[in-house]
Parts: C-alpha cells; sequence; structure tokens
C-alpha cells in the first residue's frame, strides 16, 4: 500500500507495519492509520473522483488502507443519500439542514461501512473466519458482508439485541452466540474466543482500519456537498468507533485539500448512558456508566475506542449533547414526518441532539447542518412502536371509520 | 407529456387522455398507458442514460409517464443493487444468476417505485392527500415518499400486516386504519373512503401510473446488465401489478431497441393463496382464494392487478411456480447465507420458485437468470425468526463456550 505509511499508536505514538491483521498497540493504545498525503494529492483528484461511476464506499479507494489488488466487497455499501430537509431545518430554526439516511445500506446501518473493511482486510490476511461482538449492527452488517465474500461468521451479541438484529445474523449463516451480560462481558469472551481459535478480529476499537471504513460517511457527505463544509456535523456515540472515523475522513480531506474548514461534531449519547460526553462536558478522564437507555445501539458503558472518541471532539471543538429516551423517540417521529426517514432509536440520537441544541440557542441560526442517521427503524421495530403508538383499528365499514375520525377529532381535508 | 399517448383500457381499448388522476376504465378495465416510442427514440440512447449521474428511478424519465416540470419525488428511489450471485446459482445447477436487491429502497421494498410515482402525479394532479390500501409495503412505501414531499396519506391496512409495516406507517405520520379483515375488505373500505372525500388514489390496480413506476425496476435491471437480456427473471406475485410493471419495463426496452430479447417471466405465488398461477397452469379464467402464506405481501385472494399479471406471463411464455412457507422460509436462509442478502417473506419466494423449477429440471442448465428479491427481511422479524431459528444463550465463560459448541457439534476452523 504505497499511500499507507503505518498504525501509529494514539496513546503512546509507536508505529506498526500496516500489515492486513494489526491490532492495538503493545501499550493497549487504539492504532490509527496514518496515510502519505502527498502521494494521496498526486493519485486523486475532484474531477477524478466526479468521473467515477462506483456508487459505493469503494469510489474513496485511494484514501483507503487495502491493496490495489484487493477487490470491492460483494455487498454494494456506501454512498447512501444525502437529504435536504427543508422542513425539518424550518422546523428547528436553523438556515440548512441535511440527513444523511445510512439506513439504506445492504444490512441496514452504518456499520456496513466497517464491516466491509473487515472483509477486504481479511481476505488480504487469508482469513477464512471473521469474529466480533457487537450490541447488534456491527454483528449483523459484519454476518452479511462476510456471507456475501463467502467468509464465515462467529458472532458475540448481548442478550438485549433487538429481535430483528439477531434475525439478520441467523439468516445471514453467522454462529451466533448470545451473551446473558451486559455489552461488556460479551466484549470479553468475543476477545478470549478470537485469542483461542485465531479468528480474524472485526471489534471495531481493536482492528484499527474498521474507522478507516466508517470514514467513508464523512467523505461522502463532503463529495456530496460539492466540498463545501458544513458548520456541524451530528451523530450518535455508542463505542467511540464512528465518530472517530466521520473525524478521520473529514481530517483526510482537508490534509489532501478537498475541503478548507473542518466542521464542528455534535457529539450525542443517550442521557442513561453518557460516558463520553460527560468527560468532555467535566473535561476529565471518562468513567464507565451503567447501560441505561432504549437505544441499543448506543449502550455502551465502557467505551472501546474512548481516546479516538475524545480526541474527535475536542480536535473539532464539537458539542456534546444527552438525550433522553422520550427526546430520542420524539426525534424518530419528526424525521419520519418531516423526511420519509425511519431510524433506529440510537440511529436518530444524534437529531435529536441536534434539536435539543436547537431549542437551546446553541446552534447558529445562519448554521448548515447534517444529521447523520446510522440506522434504520426497522432494526428494532418494538421501540418504534412504542414511540409511534397503534392504528385505528376496525372493521371494514364506513360507519366505523367515521365514528373513529369523529371520536379522534381528525378533519379529513 | 409528449412521449404519452393516451391511457388505455387492456379489456376493452378504450383510450384516455393521460390526465394525472386517471383511474380506471368506464367499463371496469384497468387502463395501460401508451407511449409514443419513435418519439423515445428520438430523446434517448444508450450513451445518453450511460451519461447518467441520477442513481434513481427518475434516471429513466423519457420512459415515465410525467412532465417535464414535474420535480423527481425526494426519496432516492431505485437503481438498487443487482448482485452476481456465483454461489448461489452453483447451488441451484444454473450458469448464472443475478440477485437484484430492491430491500435497500428507501422504506425497504420495491413497492417505493410506485410509491415516489404516486406522488409524482399528485403533485401534478395538485393533491394534498393521497390514500391507499395495502397489505403492507405500498402502505409504507407511501406514507414515506408522501412524507418527504410534504403530503398527507390515509392509509387502509389489514389487521394481519407485520408489526415492522406498522411502524414504518405510524412514524411517517400517516393516518392509519387497520382494517379487521381480508385485503379485499381492506380495499372496498379504502375505496369508498377515497370516493367519499376526492384523496388521490394510490391504489396499484387502480391508478395506471404506478405500474410505470414499478417498471423501473425492469429498465435498471436490464441497463445493469449492460442491455443483455437474461433468459428468465423470477419474481414473487400477488396483486399482480409488480409482474405487470416488470413486464411494462422489459417490453418498452424492446420497443425502443435496447434489448433485442424479451425475458420469460417466473411468477411465484404462495402455495396457500394463487389465484394467478392457477388460472395459467388451468389455462381457465382466475377464482378468488383464501390467503393462507406467511408471505403477507403476496397473500391478496383476490388479485386486483389480474388482467395485466395474467397477460405479462402469458405473453412473455413465463412460468408458474407456487411456493410453500417452508420452501420460502428455506429460501431466506439460502439467500442470506449465499448473498447476504436478507428479504422478507413474500419478497424471497421469487427465489424459492426458482429453486424449485430448478430442481423439477425446467430451468436449462445454460440459463442466466435474475432472481428479484422485493423487500427486506426486517420487516418480518417475527417470521424470519420462525424461520432461522435462535441463537446459543450463554452466560460470558469461555467454559459454557465451548460446553455449547460441543453440544451442537460445532467444529471451530
Amino acid at each position: 500500500m504505497k499511500h499507507v505509511l503505518y498504525g501509529k499508536c494514539v496513546k503512546c505514538g509507536k508505529t506498526y507495519e500496516a500489515t492486513p491483521n494489526l491490532t492495538t498497540c503493545e501499550c493497549g493504545g487504539i492504532l490509527d492509520i496514518v496515510y502519505d498525503y502527498d502521494y494521496i494529492k498526486s493519485q486523486l483528484t475532484k474531477e477524478k473522483l466526479a468521473e467515477r461511476r462506483n456508487n459505493s464506499m469503494w469510489r474513496y479507494r485511494e484514501l483507503l488502507p487495502v491493496e490495489d489488488t484487493t477487490a470491492d466487497t460483494p455487498l454494494r455499501v456506501g454512498w447512501s443519500p444525502l437529504y435536504e430537509a427543508d422542513r425539518l431545518a424550518a422546523e428547528l430554526g436553523i438556515k440548512k439542514l441535511y440527513v444523511k439516511d445510512d439506513g439504506v445500506n445492504p444490512t441496514a446501518s452504518l456499520k456496513d461501512r466497517a464491516s466491509a473493511m473487515a472483509v477486504a482486510k481479511a481476505r488480504e490476511a487469508g482469513a477464512k473466519v471473521i469474529a466480533c461482538s457487537s450490541t447488534g449492527n456491527a454483528a449483523s452488517s459484519l454476518a452479511g458482508n462476510a456471507a456475501a465474500a463467502g467468509l464465515k461468521t462467529y458472532i458475540f451479541v448481548p442478550s438485549r439485541a433487538p429481535k430483528g438484529k439477531v434475525a439478520q445474523l441467523m439468516t445471514f449463516g453467522a454462529t451466533v452466540i448470545s451473551v446473558q451480560g451486559s455489552y461488556e462481558e460479551t466484549f470479553e469472551l468475543s476477545e478470549a474466543a478470537i485469542d483461542k481459535w485465531g479468528w480474524y478480529n472485526r471489534n471495531a476499537a481493536i482492528n484499527p482500519y474498521l474507522s478507516e471504513g466508517k470514514k467513508t460517511v464523512g467523505l461522502e457527505i463532503m463529495e456530496q456537498l460539492q466540498w463545501k463544509a458544513p458548520d456541524y456535523i451530528a451523530i450518535s456515540v455508542g463505542d467511540g468507533c464512528t465518530i472517530a472515523g466521520l473525524w478521520k475522513g473529514l481530517k483526510d480531506l482537508y490534509a489532501i485539500g478537498f475541503i478548507d474548514k473542518l466542521p464542528r461534531l455534535i457529539s450525542a449519547q443517550a442521557a442513561g448512558c453518557c460516558p463520553l460526553n460527560r468527560a468532555i462536558a467535566e473535561n476529565k478522564p471518562w468513567h464507565p456508566m451503567e447501560e441505561n437507555t432504549l437505544a441499543d445501539s448506543i449502550a455502551v458503558g465502557v467505551p472501546r475506542n474512548a481516546d479516538k472518541a475524545l480526541m474527535a471532539i475536542r480536535e473539532s471543538n464539537g458539542l456534546v449533547v444527552n438525550v433522553t429516551d422520550e427526546e430520542i423517540m420524539a426525534a424518530q417521529k419528526l424525521l419520519g414526518r418531516t423526511c420519509g426517514v425511519f431510524g433506529e432509536p440510537a440511529g436518530v440520537a444524534g437529531s435529536a441532539g441536534l434539536k435539543k441544541l436547537c431549542e437551546e440557542g446553541k446552534i447558529e441560526k445562519d448554521a448548515t447542518v447534517v444529521s447523520v442517521v446510522t440506522g434504520n427503524g426497522l432494526k428494532d421495530v418494538a421501540n418504534a412502536i412504542k414511540a409511534c403508538g397503534e392504528p385505528i383499528s376496525i372493521p371494514g365499514r364506513m360507519d366505523l371509520l367515521l365514528e373513529e375520525f369523529d371520536k379522534r377529532g381528525i378533519v379529513v381535508e
């Protein structure tokens, strides 16, 4: 990989050759993939990109840590739509809002970006089996992307994982271990098993390539905005890998001169589980928290990628905001009603956070904001129904319909 | 619309001016939109299409019944991936198989294509409200596409509609009436309400434009195959609108010389509800059937678009195949395991049918086949779990993991 220099520990700075099965630093720190931006600049231009017909994350090959000879992964991951959300912007009282719907990825979440990268690197490593622990989406995306590539998967999920995600895993033919315990216990068991059997490791805070997959969401947002950086990008935060990946993508583009300013990140966590945001707000090291939220994908009491995430929020002069389950559910309905986008609870936490910040007057009225929806609401129907209520239920008779409309004060236009 | 001649009744041949709120013929027959193919040929070339960056169904504007001035609808519908499914082809014993995953549409089903068209035509008609009845997917797609466009919706679903679809509807802010009865009773109530209040009608067998939206799946398949028509296209059939739309798209392309042969259609219905396939198999008029299948989207005992669907199957010299619920569930797992594609029960019926025909020796071994997956498995998680089983559930301990692997005969590679 001519464009990749090495993996560098974010804690101690030690560097490692960028072999396909790179994990963490011997000091325990997480590695960051460091690029030769001068070389990349000599290879990639905006015009070249604009010509490309590859509507997947692999259109950004020059910025991704794979060999030239490594094939695109089979499922079409990325290049999700960026919608202009004018009605929602008006409701929030900001100038311009875009919603990036990553729920239309093949397994219906942003995590497909990391899992596609895991599959690409596992192939480079000659691995036949990939494993991970996950609150659900990393798992289902790995299972799907690996199945399409003919690789076997072992997946560890906490028993609270929503049924939709478990159904995906089982359908994709993964061997699924549902751990009766927290995400932390799930993670520990997966690490022990990976150690024992030598499987390719897709745990996002261990394998430094996965953030590089996730960063493509940032690359796309900028290309879709014709390289005009917005003022803010709001996103939900659990383990910390996604916001760290997003930030990496933005910094890459800044380094190669494709954008001339960096947006501020808005880190949205659940009020019931916000160790990273608390660390920022109190300007202290992070400490574990309970996992008290219905937003399962971001219910991470012991964030595995705290270092990179905190660095990203701080470097971007970011804002942190914690949202209650009620605020998350309200954001689900708000996005659905105004944008036709149905996000899962964790997926809309960024939008819920943005709404809250707008109400608190913390976002300038002339700001341009991007809100990333990280997963599809169909992943967690039980909670969506809690949020949105039940339909009118009647036998097929017009008189009963009129009666119900009357009772509910529905005035037909 | 210079490229549209008129709407023509498929029963009596009477023609109607193509106004935006066209419904059925006075004889009760369904209308077909008839184009001026010479004019279209003068406007559209393969090269022109290849240049286009519009990765949605609206890239085929010259073949769609909308005014030049009508805007693309807001959600990004269509241009779903067509995957080469080599491992599945090998398992089925055919030369080449492609899987078209329409479950990645914005509301996760092929019906988005028809609903986007409904929204476009409702706007042309100046309507502010759209209504429909649906087994679920037409409903959720209408609710989503209309919400994104700022239109109000009234939606009628049978009470058996899966929770995932209902959650979508409610989230998109539709007024939802769940009818305690069959699809037929649901349909009748929706028609009565549409009559009463004059809402824009999105019932696919009434509004002739909707098939024109659905046909884009056929246009895309052909463009994605570089205009080399496959031997067969397999698809699930309920109301009949989708297979009729697919066929219309193929015929359009043949008429303007973009393809030089027409594929044979494979019409897959549920064994417990196959009035159209029965009519073909027995070469008799169709008769209503019970709705006995878990594949809710194709559980249509009184198909509303029987005429167009039967015509499509016959004209294409098509094959019919009925699949049991067990065969449908097996196809869910097969597609998941070999392709990383998770389809809902009705969505994989086409693949289940193809598998059955292959086993019966009815598909030539050197055939090239496209199988359309019409909806995402996340729409109906309850049935997916029935199909795929439950994960291994243990506390987070290595000894218990080893014990379980042993018990289940899982040999780790």
